[in-house]
């Protein structure tokens, strides 16, 4: 406290910094060869700092990829609470639960590597944070859209297409491509909210 | 071959029914107390062979589930395929399609403990082979049953709400009820199938 302050202030804004760095040097990393290739070295080496500061900092690999999908997270949440519409407000309901997976899909590479890699405990693979925030804001969306039965339970089944392990599967694997991936998620969006409309 | 053709025959017929008697047994163990609390130990002694056997015939737990699993799910297979309506030939399409996914619904304490216990690797979960036939049924379902503009990206949304992990996670921690769940399945599948309907 007192005199000590500013400068213990200007200690956690370095902290700050310097872990910004890191979680940045590794999305390129990620962006670059995937994150299974990401270790925790080659993040020492590209951020120029040691493998001690690293495994301080996020604990260990899946620590880090943990702080890497929360990360990007937050750009995403900001993105469809705050930013410009149709993803944020201002847009009709529809056009922003159309714009919610668009801006997944062309996330996919980063964040579909990353939310797979992160996923390996099933058991709370529904209970992340992000997820819940996420599933509420559709299901909010749903609500606004049109005579939906049970836009709680909606959401779970549109998010269950959005999940990144089933998205890198019909991608990489079955060869669909993302624009076949868009059009799929609007026609799924659409036939859900038209539910019962005449 | 020659003489020694038929012992040979007789043994393995005894093999098989041996192997039927373990899986028998191990599913009734999982369906009294779940996937996890299945050992190798318990189900030797329930069926009264050596540990040794067990081993033997599955090579491991996770051979043991992948097993329970083919099993589980060939009853499941000649029930759609071939049993009576309208899970099986001769209903509409939309009402097999319901029917689908209640029967899913109905048996998702045993064989949807199984199928996550055996869903280790993320890698190879939408390629096992019973998957890949219940997308193709779905997806045949899904062409006669109305304008559904990608029958094969749509059954994979279909099947992506019926993971065994999401409906555990629904039914068990989210406190969803089984009725409440059918009820969600019949609402997807009508609102995918009136896609485009006037």
């Amino acid at each position: 406290m007192g005199g000590r302050g500013p400068s213990q202030a200007g200690i956690r804004v370095d902290a700050a910094r310097n872990r910004n760095r890191l979680l940045e040097a590794a999305l390129e990393l990620v962006a670059a060869d995937g994150a299974d290739a990401l270790t925790m070295d080659d993040l020492a080496s590209r951020a120029r700092v040691g493998k001690g500061t690293v495994f301080r900092r996020f604990g260990s690999r899946a620590g880090l990829m943990q702080a890497l999908l929360d990360h990007a997270e937050q750009g995403f949440q900001t993105a469809f609470l705050l930013g410009p519409p149709p993803l944020g407000p201002g847009a009709p309901a529809r056009d922003r639960l159309h714009a919610f997976g668009l801006a997944r899909l062309v996330a996919l590479k980063v964040t579909g590597e990353l939310a797979r890699a992160a996923d390996v405990d099933p058991g709370t693979r529904y209970q992340h944070p992000s997820r819940s925030l996420a599933r509420r804001h559709l299901a909010g969306l749903l609500r606004l859209s049109g005579p939906v039965p049970d836009p709680e339970l909606a959401a779970y089944q549109l998010t269950a297409f959005l999940d990144a392990g089933l998205l890198l599967h019909l991608h990489g694997e079955e060869g669909m491509s993302l624009h076949r991936l868009e059009k799929g998620w609007e026609d799924l969006v659409d036939a859900v909210t038209r539910y019962g409309s005449p």
